[in-house]
């Protein structure tokens, strides 16, 4: 495919990165938020798999790369001035963070406290030995 | 409510934000992804309205001051690493977007060009005079 009208469209900030937000396609649940300089972005749109840009690693991330739990992308889609892209993604392995909970956003604001929802899909300790 | 909590599970960035993720409560959609300092992440958990910090403009941003479509926080979720809060919201007036649409996400990679989705709710000229 050509992806050129989006990486002309995306706005790197001064780090070079764009917001990536992965949305569950299936449940239209969000999955997680992370980055993606110009490289990984080309990639993902290349390869149809999610990858982004480490910023504590400082380095490509594809991720489910350890885990298995890749992100296979549906759709694209750009936000009005260019500095988020939101992917509805196929999530392989039904959970997206580290943790092993389905999303990265499993706590929940309730009654002035922050609480777990869901349980780890995964043991995160089996898999990232 | 006691709000403590999620502003200590934030993590700021180096300028001082993070992302907040407003997505629609009732249909699931993605509306925008914007950012906050510690004082409209506080804002918006006290008064229950999305309040963003302008980057460009480098002040306090309520959603909907001008446009009147503002957004009601409906639940609140922080992500794994504290650096991206979501919220579920209740979108007034059907738009999130400066240009009218719906979702600032109205943009679309379709047969490598960008498909614009749906037609502005409103008429943005007439909004921002």
């Amino acid at each position: 495919m050509d992806i050129q009208p989006l990486l002309d469209a995306a706005t790197f900030n001064s780090d070079g990165l764009v917001a990536a937000i992965a949305q569950d396609d299936a449940t239209g649940d969000v999955l997680m938020l992370a980055y993606m300089n110009r490289e990984t972005l080309q990639m993902t749109l290349e390869t149809g798999v999610m990858t982004y840009w480490s910023r504590s690693r400082q380095k490509v991330w594809k991720k489910g790369e350890t885990s298995g739990n890749v992100q296979n992308v549906v759709q694209a889609f750009v936000d009005c001035d260019g500095d988020a892209i939101l992917f509805r993604v196929n999530q392989v392995g039904d959970a997206a963070c580290h943790t092993g909970h389905r999303s990265c956003f499993y706590r929940r604001v309730e009654d002035g406290a922050l609480e777990t929802i869901g349980t780890p899909v995964f043991d995160a300790d089996s898999v990232y030995k």
